[in-house]
């Protein structure tokens, strides 16, 4: 209660003690300052969706229990926000189900709502939904906050933003190449150094396919992933303490110790996957890709990467994913090819392509690299003082003019101490401050402070325009 | 099932559809053509706030039942969406609990959570959870969607968004000055006509005190607001049913019959309203902004409105709505000033005055007035037609450099018939398609066909650019 000298301390203080307020644990306020961060984020990957002919669409925070459930996996389900039904919900819940129903169980009995857990189903809900609307192929983008009841910790939120950017109704493998130039372009204009790393779900087929172990691809890529970490030999151990057979990592031999340029990889993995179709399917897909991709001047390096298997029961194709060169976090962007992602919802045989930029983690980023640019123009540019009525009435028609001009700008609303006022300019970051007393009145100009260099000029209104736009 | 004509007739089939998807009653898919229109609605409305200089802040979708219960009396308690905790959220519920808790007590007991039921409160809360990082006096802007669980109706929705603006830490009146100028030009900027009525509490107040009859408030404005619909006659026989005396009646005549110019109305409610300095307080406060508003050019129409009482309980100072003048629909627009609003969480002596501007409702009335702006420049500008592999690989580079000079365009996907590729463009409203084939590869350049006027043209890249910007 620092804050409030003048409070005394009686009861409905007390009382109001208590109601100090708080946030559910995982979700934040954004301030100002954050907001013009975030807002420069989302901003400037709508600008480069747009760019690529992609649309604009958003689905309620809410969708049925039925939409959502069962379509992340048993933990999914759990960490899905239900939301209670209105009114008298618990009119058909009875003591024996009370006593004999799980928590999941009970969830659906009393719940008919969730919020959206991720833009991937809702998306697919909406374009079966709104097929007659639609024209395939039909490119999409979504920006909004998604929900998911994870223990929260740094990094790692409740309420998050996604990014995402989808074609739907195309299997055409120009769109993979098209989502590697956006997320190039959206790593350029925010000033970060990536790696996009691409593998194929098809590759890691062929790779299973070849030692009969569909099953433990999983296991496999994670072991591959760490050779250049731990060696040969630890990965070896790791794979036959995950029950491969000894002649079966022989095979995977030359997979793991795969060198060399992109090319170099999959030329190598083709000798290796020749008894496999569809492992040679998968190759021949990146290749494509990379050769369109050779066209082109690209910032960020483009890298076959085998170990790269998220959402693998989910990707059919192309899988991508980017790191942030030099800023230790995990990925700040993903996606792939899913073939039937509409299925769920009855509509079968719609191929689709996508990624999704993690906004909160780019933003951390940015942060670290200090890489913002100069937002000041995001403000207000000029604040004029205030002196008194009679000053007043001069510069509210000034006001009127320069926002009609599209400067922003304000008067301080109270006839407050000259050093409050300049305080307040300078807490809020103004440029600029203007200064109208009797002498500029008589001369029918204005004192202009440019509060970051501290130089002060007499000038016209017209000049003033000019100086703070 | 129509658009799906190869499909069997199987089980799965059967099983799809029973899953036909749906959205929760109430709630709302925006298609691209939507989100165009509410973008547009929703930077407008931003861009003005910036120019006054607002700030934006985002809050948390949930808040905890604390901050949220009880704020927004007995019937705002059920309207609220409370989020069911997650886990065992059963564990300490009884069968006795369920046997005799009523229904708000039980969701007390089972979720910690609550869906923000309007802006004002998070904002309340926001300020004092912030109160040492943000500048008093703080200008905010903030446009969320919120969530009611009210019987869904034609324009009524279960989630709606509110564009909101407050300024808090500031008496000064000429802050409900700057709300009527931001109010008018956000609704010139839509070139929708709007009439401003401002009223104010204390005026309010002086009417039942000088016929002593506090309670009575409303009844006696909704009574007034026909007078130019039922007449005198109906009028005081209305008033006579809510209980008020015939000789408070005769006080109530002059009021009710008043008539005139602002300033004409004011100079008659002064006389009424001699005895009564709250009343007086009002009139004297509403004069000062009009005096103000006198000083500069409005489009919209401000008006005194006796019987405008909105958010009695809540509002202490100016009171203002905001009515479109050629459509019939409620306020689209309302605000006001309040005293003390973060008391309830414990910040006392805070007064602030803001507006809300009605996303949903200025939607429909733009879709009425059809006054939205041209907007195919928010789509593809160009579409290049897919001739297949050799035409491609002249296309990308083009592509390339076309996005490099913010020209936003696209080559359509797969190698498909002529005819549904234009059929896309013209379904998308792509104003421009671009043909490289044979001879345009071989004379480097490219044939341009406006789709509106049907006009072809034999262009350069360069031409190109400068054509479709």
């Amino acid at each position: 209660m620092a804050n409030q000298p003048n409070q005394l301390f009686n009861y409905s203080v007390i009382q109001n003690m208590a109601q100090k307020p708080s946030i559910p644990k995982g979700t934040r306020d954004f301030t100002p300052a954050e907001m013009i961060k975030r807002n420069y984020i989302f901003d400037t990957i709508r600008s480069v969706y747009k760019l690529f002919g992609y649309l604009p669409i958003e689905t309620p925070a809410m969708e049925t229990m039925q939409t959502l459930m069962g379509k992340y996996g048993e933990e999914g389900d759990r960490l899905i926000f239900k939301i209670l039904n209105s009114g008298e919900f618990q009119q058909d819940l009875t003591a024996q189900d009370l006593a004999e129903k799980s928590a999941a169980a009970l969830a659906h009995q009393i719940c008919e709502k969730a919020l959206r857990y991720d833009l991937t189903v809702p998306f697919a809900r909406f374009v079966v939904m709104h097929r007659n609307e639609i024209q395939l192929p039909f490119k999409r983008y979504q920006i909004q906050p998604v929900w998911r009841a994870d223990r929260p910790q740094r990094g790692r939120y409740r309420e998050f933003f996604q990014c995402d950017a989808d074609i739907v109704g195309s299997n055409s493998l120009l769109n993979e190449y098209e989502l590697v130039q956006i997320i190039d372009m959206v790593f350029q204009k925010f000033g970060i150094g990536v790696t996009i790393k691409m593998n194929n779900r098809k590759i890691l087929s062929g790779i299973a396919e070849i030692i009969c172990e569909p099953d433990k691809i999983t296991d496999i890529t994670v072991a591959i992933d760490k050779y250049e970490k731990i060696g040969i030999e630890n990965v070896n151990k790791e794979l036959q303490e995950k029950g491969i057979a000894p002649e079966k990592i022989a095979i995977l031999q030359p997979i793991i110790e795969l060198q060399g340029t992109n090319e170099e990889k999959l030329d190598k993995l083709a000798v290796i996957l020749a008894g496999s179709t569809i492992g040679l399917e998968g190759i021949s897909e990146l290749r494509y890709v990379f050769e369109l991709l050779n066209c082109i001047t690209l910032k960020a390096t483009v890298e076959v990467d085998l170990t790269l298997a998220r959402g693998l029961n989910y990707y059919t194709g192309a899988i991508f994913e980017v790191k942030a060169n030099d800023v230790q976090i995990g990925s700040i962007c993903g996606g792939g090819r899913y073939d039937n992602l509409t299925g769920i919802f009855g509509m079968e045989g719609i191929s689709g392509v996508g990624i999704s930029f993690g906004a909160d983690r780019i933003f951390d980023v940015l942060n670290q690299l200090d890489a913002y640019p100069e937002t000041t123009k995001q403000t207000t540019q000029v604040l004029f003082i205030n002196f008194g009525e009679t000053e007043q009435r001069v510069i509210l028609p000034m006001l009127t003019e320069l926002r009609a001009q599209g400067i922003s700008c304000e008067i301080y609303p109270e006839q407050g101490k000259m050093k409050k006022q300049m305080q307040y300019a300078n807490d809020r970051a103004i440029p600029f401050v203007a200064l109208v007393g009797e002498s500029e009145m008589q001369n029918n100009t204005i004192t202009l402070k440019n509060m970051q260099t501290g130089e002060q000029k007499t000038v016209s209104l017209q000049e003033l325009q000019k100086l703070s736009r």
